[in-house]
């Protein structure tokens, strides 16, 4: 087998998966286990606890489903609405629209919102088709947390406010798969009955596991659900995990790694992880805006803080940008989707990160486009990230008693 | 974070995950990688090519599926039968009433044959039905090939016959979950048109990976297949496998695994592989043989060379050998699943194995019968056993260019 | 490049380096560090602190050298004695001999006591020569706890005695490389001065560190030893530990390595070691003499916990038996050293072991001892070693705070 | 046990060890191995033959140390000289300074010429020195190739052009640590009779391992050596290598973890690796001066390209610099040593490394200068070395047959 490489570390800043923790890789190198043992539940239970104040819920339950965050969008849909449901989503991004296209597939009728690729779900039109819907045909709304093909975080609590506000009782979805573990999520406060998350992303670790948590209303529902469902059963799997294991055989070494990634958090503290994660993302954007180019999030005020989309100048083809920094740089950026692919170009900028690393990318970006032929002053992008890191320095080092 | 552990190696002898080969378990220890770059291609190609001689077809597709192999049941499901359509099936084990299970759940009508638990497939009676089927109301047989809770092997190529001898063209479901890459598996000399397996058996993986190979009548049953699906949905799937990617981001160091996995199971030769997993089973066997205990499997002519279900004397519990021989001699057996529990105890002998492997096992199962308070006398399934493999030594050393 | 592989895991069973656990092995998965950064004695403090129970001190001080157990060897010979000076010891194997060979060509007088491979250190001729040193020109009583090549334990607390008795006050050096962490060793209760390992057998590491205890009396010894020295100074590497580093580059990682085994043997407590290794010893012991074997060994009193060295039948060439298991079971047995090259092979029985792993020992010796011409029964030993264990159970699991 | 951690990539600038690349770290990932079994010859003759061309010798012989660079520094010494021998050396950095006091501690005299630090070895006095030497008394010449404490490389050639002009026959012993496998080294064509080496700077390993290469005459001048050695005895472990292993128990896992070095430095191909290190330092160097600061190697003729030492301005502490650096930026610096503590840091890049960090480096050390009072302009020196970078854009990947 021929393995490429290039020298040096390969800079990852595609939006998930994110880059994986030394201490993290290591608590997965494991021999394998039986699911089936006694001691199985004394890796599960902790993972399934550590995971509730990341999604901010105490009433929700949580669940895990061997594939991704799509598995678990599913599982979210198929385990608490009936084929022919009414719901209301925004469609402004690339994954609000598979959400959409999902919702579709299985059978429901979806009431399309679309806004322009850079603005947030709106909160105002999202409002107004509530009150409208007089005979609470609306089963359920979706909301795109933080679309990660624009870098647009929306007001989750905004949605729900709206919900309250016409006294409307349609569940609240949430994606939240590229949110949750690095920008405040906040399940019970917001009333989200389903939010989904995936472990590749803030949770630091390798794809392969889809999360879900359901609010007891939530789980109401699926006494009443009609869908067909078996793998992405939601009652099994919550029976099976009350058991301490899964309806089938789970990817156990992902366990382990969630475990460790919890760890982090933990000891990082929820606050210290969402303040880091607002400051290195402050920091990219001042050095975009200090190089003179656009971002597609609309306004800074719902930036995201884990990714950055970014267009390129009119004469730039944003794939020649990621070709050269990959090739070139052993750096990888995440292409625009859809619409933006050969407009923009994304850097991701979550999970397991720092001001070096933040450093890195904003360079590689720099040296290529200005290879790609924009006009881009060198470094004028990092003085400007520095600048920023150097008004708000870093706390210390963090303790951790580890696997 | 507490670990607990017993000194000395994990003995693994459950029906799946299997042990993980040090040089597979290496290959999956890599940075995180962007599954939408071109050069992710140069790893998922050989995995799927790699993976045809071993599901032995040529014609066939293979899609993987992030989830396991109850995934890529329903996967087989989901894209190919239509809501209401009848499917004949024998339940003669935990794993082919499962199957039953999912396949009520997603709207089918099972017919089932409900033969004893330690039987095949029962191939005449399948014939009996196929042809009194006047209407073609079968639009699939279900067939577990290897049933994991008894340890019994079916035959395949028994099931194509009689569909061809009346004729009838429903297709044929094969769950090789826990045969394929240890046993003979011959997916277009059977006729087989969806064969489903995961990573963590034969294949030496951890779980995480369900895998679907499909006949060109079964990619040709998608277009007329009215089931919902979406994050299963087969078409889709092979078309990102086409661009050399997935459809949602896939658990990549998995097929790092597959890719170290596959190499060794070419060097090792497939016949080679078959020949030895024939060879320590007959070695279990013969051991189980010589200390006066019966098998689930009524008949060696059936029983499965992958895995043994061993029932305990009547005044033995089955759970309490397995218990004695986990926490006494950190040995893992597989439980006896459903009306089995208690009454009989599985050896999982599949995958990286060889002769001192199953010396363990059989070693440390005398052992905990004995402190179970069964009659056996301890040494005599070891030299049973022993007496096997004197008469077949291994083959030596193999070479792999590796990674 | 090419790599060889057989099936199944690999079963080690010389005298070293023995089987890493897992979690040891990952937690030597580290990313480079500084070691000349003040966290660095965070990492060594607790390592050096931890190894002194272990070699049953509190008074001595503990040096680690980059190396092996041999540079250990070198480095208490070269920082406590003078050229010319004479040392006591006896020749009754391999690695004793090589002790005396490298005490020769470092410029010392040897007066050896050559015994039999297969008889300890012999006490009382060790005390005869003691008495008879009037002029008290022995500087150094050299002893080989455990003479790894014979499988033989000496009697380190009766060579103290004999100094005792007659009111010597040579040095008492202890190789300790296969017998430290494994059968109890009493530094300061039997008056050792220099007392060697290695990170590789009882430690559960890989090799790469000799490990140095010296006594109050040896640290005096350095200010009158006027050997030559530079990188195994030992006065230099215990300021630089005193600094929290070492003198020279170090390999940080097996400190990770040894940071975790030895919190593996604090968690199933000293004295459960030493009963774990004897009972296993006693295991394989009892499977030999069923086999109408002979040990090299001469009497059961000292035969060694940690190794057994086995004579084969006359006809039969110990190295066809060693090469039989290892190409055709995965196998691997110590050879014979020296004199016994094909007359004996060795069974290496420390470190992290248990009872199945003995069972495959046993198992594979038996078939490959048959297969090699010998007549031995199948399974007869291996149901001695059964009988042992079955009357000596394991302790249950032990937890662990671990990394 | 506690584990500190910081959050993202620990970025390490150190001059040694090096950044360890992923497939390396993966390669040592190997079960315990017999070093005495015939199939170990299979790893240790292919990293000994993939030594040659690094060290620039066909007609050398390579042996392995078990411990460090210092190991090899005293085995090149204790195996060719004789007590009392009068070896000629410059001192001129904290390397040079500690080879200086190894020999005298071995009983060399040494004639040395105190250089200031930051200048390199004076060929001009030493080829004076060897002129004057008409009795030839001089046994040997010390070069440091690369004085790691200042950042200086020295002219090996014009050494041996100086023995060479005066007919001198001293043997030429040339300290390659920090620059062998970074930078060209020609132990053959330069005349080099003893070459050290060690595993954890270019060559990309942990520390572990001190490799010597031997010159025909060097190997001869072991027939005359008279200094007493054991451990480190050349001869021997020649001898052990000749059959495949070591003299005792080597650490077998960096033996896999260079074959795998080797092969990433056979694929990029050393001329590529030199320029890449070239390329790199030329950047480093631009962003230093960009920010007016000096390095402490007085002239950028003798530079090296795998370590910059940086002198902080008068009024700015070193040592503040590097704990802001590591405390706030998980990024880890060198030291000044000796003289310099305090007064200068070091960056390290040489090994596995890319554009990418190195922007990581000097952005972070700006923002370290800064904080520690430094007036320094952020973004200065970062794009002095994109303009260096830009200009010489990288090869392509690399395609390697691994493991």
């Amino acid at each position: 087998m021929q393995t490429k490489f290039r020298t040096g570390t390969a800079h990852l800043f595609i939006p998930g998966p994110t880059n994986v923790p030394a201490d993290v890789q290591r608590a997965m190198i494991v021999p394998m286990q039986d699911h089936r043992a006694p001691d199985f539940a004394d890796l599960l239970g902790p993972v399934l606890d550590g995971l509730k104040p990341v999604f901010g819920t105490r009433g929700g339950r949580i669940a895990l489903f061997p594939g991704s965050g799509t598995a678990a969008w599913e599982a979210a849909i198929t385990n608490t609405l009936c084929p022919g449901d009414k719901v209301l989503m925004a469609r402004h991004g690339q994954f609000s629209d598979l959400w959409a296209q999902m919702a579709q597939a299985l059978g429901l009728r979806v009431e399309a919102i679309d806004v322009a690729w850079g603005a947030p779900c709106p909160v105002t039109e999202i409002a107004r088709r509530l009150g409208a819907d007089r005979m609470g045909e609306i089963r359920a709304v979706f909301v795109t947390h933080n679309e990660t093909a624009t870098g647009v975080t929306s007001d989750v609590a905004g949605v729900r406010h709206a919900l309250d506000s016409c006294f409307h009782d349609a569940l609240l979805f949430v994606d939240g798969v590229s949110s949750i573990g690095s920008i405040p999520f906040e399940m019970d406060a917001w009333g989200v009955d389903l939010a989904i998350a995936g472990s590749q992303k803030g949770l630091m670790c390798p794809a392969g596991l889809g999360i879900l948590a359901a609010s007891p209303r939530a789980l109401d529902a699926m006494a009443t659900s009609t869908m067909p469902r078996s793998f992405l059963d939601l009652r099994a799997m919550l029976g099976a995990h009350d058991a301490g294991s899964f309806c089938f055989t789970p990817p156990a070494q992902l366990l382990h790694g969630l475990r460790a990634a919890l760890a982090r958090l933990r000891a990082e503290g929820l606050d210290a992880v969402y303040a880091r994660h607002h400051r290195l993302a402050t920091g990219i954007r001042a050095g975009i805006g200090a190089l003179g180019l656009q971002t597609v999030a609309e306004h800074p005020l719902f930036a995201s803080d884990t990714v950055t989309a970014i267009r390129t100048p009119q004469d730039v083809d944003a794939r020649e940008v990621i070709a050269i920094a990959r090739d070139r740089y052993n750096t990888h950026f995440g292409a625009g989707l859809g619409p933006l692919a050969g407009r923009a170009f994304r850097i991701g900028h979550l999970g397991d990160l720092n001001e070096g690393m933040c450093l890195t990318a904003l360079g590689i970006a720099e040296l290529s486009l200005k290879a790609a032929g924009a006009r881009v002053d060198l470094g004028a992008g990092l003085a400007a990230a520095q600048a920023v890191f150097a008004a708000q320095p870093l706390a210390p080092a963090l303790s951790i008693a580890a696997e």
